[in-house]
């Protein structure tokens, strides 16, 4: 019986001949932590005594760096610490990361095949890669620390075509918050989200990642896109050593099939307080006290160039913060390189270091009693950005973009 | 009998012949509030329930902001709101403002013969442009918000005085380090610091900003420095309305005068826990986990010039993490202009927005315990940045940049 590309993954990982719903020892090729994470499985690594896999470990501090305070100073130095002791290489220091996600990928960490183990909830984004990634439990990094294995049951996956043409001013925002609205926030729990289609082909490769990105939001354990040339293209510009390009056979079983009209995809807002609870961006008129744009899920070089694109020779509302908060130091870099910052900060915005920032409610713009936010993120929850009386919506950062120099949700088109 | 600037100032401003020790009321030019004591202020002034001295007011949050946190966010608010409903024109916003006493320089509201009031601590740094201004509480700020005046003694006014050339290598920080080495932390409590002498003619605003800035680590209610044409250039670009230059009278009395030659100035350092406790820089040898540039005291853009300087082509430490933390937009803007910010985040440092961040331990950098930082602000107390077992050694921006590069405490010769 045909395989799907996840199967066909945990099978080779795991030197068995497995399916949906079998219970495997995989092999990791990467185990990555964050500075949150981190020193949980520094603890579960350390109380198991074996040598670190050294290689297969990746430390990349992202929360609450630079410390914001001393306790998340402490979680920093933890995670230094363990990897200066340790020889880890691949320690992703301050002022040379960024964002765990974006550095896995554009450090070339994440590939076709290969199967990536993650402690943070959004390690479904390297699917955009033809990875399986998958987030998983701090003690059970520490463990993959120790072992470099970890035992997973092989998921379901759920199909998802999108077949034609995306309208103008949709993004790939647009298209994960589509999903969404379909399969809820518990739609997909623990299965595969497989996308293709020709809507699909057509979007880049950091669009993708958007997608992938939010697929947690749906429950999704894990993503997947086929390897095509924009992959190979984005690999070869960085990826470490060899990799195997994986793809589902054509008799493989999916769990069920979502098929969409690129044509019924519109730009969409997610209200409060779900990232499925999608509106197009048509009906929804809010004042906004914060425009975000930032963190794993859209706060790519080509996010921060859309946004720069609005607000050139542009004044944001004077009701409105913006911040512009680059997904990694590569990103940061590039951006400068463009004269991007330049442009962002003479439209009024504040452009930060990279960090996870508020997206978590963390700090570079954390949201007080009754705010409101406009955010290029993956997360509406209650007091996900702060206060439990703020609200956050989710939108493309053109989106925010717009929305930052009229002062309320609106859509580029107004500008 | 003659006056001292301070007591001109005064007299002038309480429309009375005041000398030091007298009591009077003055007319305050500006009155400048952070997002710290602005909502203290706020609550004060609304307790009296005068309509608020619209011009006199200059609000610019500048501590915990983009918002750190739940808590920062409503201190925020609360300023950003009472600027907005109560039409205050000089509300320095996120995207707009930097660390406040940065922006009353560069934004025109100090100038020579200028009373000016503000509820921070290091208000005492527009001595350096020939202003009277002095740190004031909270809840005073919201009196002068009610009456644009307030009740103030009349300082006495130590004279210092330096002659003679710096040697190479010598900053304004390793200035203000000599003299608190003779005051010590309580020397000039509730004085005017008056400085004059070709050695510090010789040096620029910015430098003796520093100088200034650091009176307060002596205690003084403000300084003074007199007029000329460095300063008449830096306010040409930028002051707001008439000034008047002001000076003392050759006869005028002093409390104390203490002469330096500057022939004994050297590079220095001050070590935990006192700004006071300060040594030769080449005595100084301790390995550090953090550098930080930024501050009223040491973060314009001449500071990031001279780290820029040694920086350029060149890797920091991998112990070390180096903040580098712009005093204002402005600077933050300028440093873009002028490539800083890419040789920066080249050799490994962070460029952050602009705050006050780590300088008080707020966030950007916080220290964990026993961790120890060489810094260009003004504080070392215990706990200053982060953690009570934390320890921060205090140089000028060369020294900071230099030690970043060699993982310890180091002279720029070394480089």
């Amino acid at each position: 019986m045909g395989k799907t590309a996840v199967e066909k993954v945990f099978s080779k990982k795991s030197h068995t001949d497995s399916y949906a719903g079998d219970y495997v020892v995989a092999d990791v090729d990467y185990v990555m932590v964050n500075d949150i994470t981190g020193p949980i499985a520094v603890d579960a690594f350390n109380s198991i005594g074996n040598a670190p896999v050294r290689d297969k470990i990746v430390i990349i501090p992202d929360h609450f760096v630079p410390p914001k305070d001393i306790k998340s100073a402490i979680q920093y130095r933890k995670v230094k610490d363990f990897a200066l002791n340790n020889g880890i290489e691949n320690f992703f220091d301050i002022g040379n990361g960024g964002v765990c996600h974006q550095v896995m990928m554009e450090k070339g960490f994440a590939a076709p095949g290969r199967l990536i183990a993650g402690a943070d909830s959004h390690t479904n984004t390297y699917g955009a890669l033809s990875s399986i990634s998958v987030g998983i439990g701090s003690t059970e990094a520490g463990v993959i620390f120790a072992t470099g294995k970890m035992w997973f049951k092989v998921p379901e996956t759920i199909k998802i075509n999108i077949n034609g043409k995306l309208k103008k001013g949709v993004e790939g925002k647009d298209v994960a918050l589509k999903v969404l609205s379909i399969t809820g926030h518990d739609g997909a729990t623990y299965k595969c989200m497989e996308f293709s289609g020709t809507a699909i082909s057509s979007l880049p490769v950091n669009e993708r990642m958007t997608i992938a990105n939010m697929t947690t939001e749906a429950g999704a354990k894990c993503s997947f896109f086929d390897t095509d040339d924009k992959t190979i293209e984005y690999l070869n510009k960085r990826v470490r050593g060899d990799y195997e390009i994986v793809k589902s056979d054509a008799d493989a079983h999916y769990e069920s099939i979502i098929n969409i009209d690129a044509d019924d995809i519109e730009p969409s807002v997610a209200v409060p307080n779900s990232p499925a609870n999608v509106k197009p961006l048509s009906e929804v008129r809010v004042e906004i006290d914060q425009a975000y744009i930032g963190s794993c899920t859209n706060g790519r070089i080509e996010d921060i160039r859309k946004a720069a694109e609005i607000l050139k020779g542009r004044k944001i509302n004077k009701r409105v913060r913006l911040m512009v908060v680059p997904a990694s130091q590569e990103v940061y870099n590039q951006a400068l390189r463009e004269g991007l910052i330049d442009i962002i900060v003479n439209a009024g915005g504040y452009f930060s270091g990279t960090t996870c920032g508020a997206c978590l409610g963390g700090y570079m713009g954390v949201l007080g009693p009754g705010e409101v936010c406009i955010s290029s993120t993956n997360r509406n929850f209650i007091g996900r950005m702060g206060d439990k009386t703020s609200k956050v919506y989710l939108a493309n950062p053109s989106v925010v973009a717009a929305s930052a120099i009229l002062g309320r949700i609106a859509s580029p088109e107004e500008i």
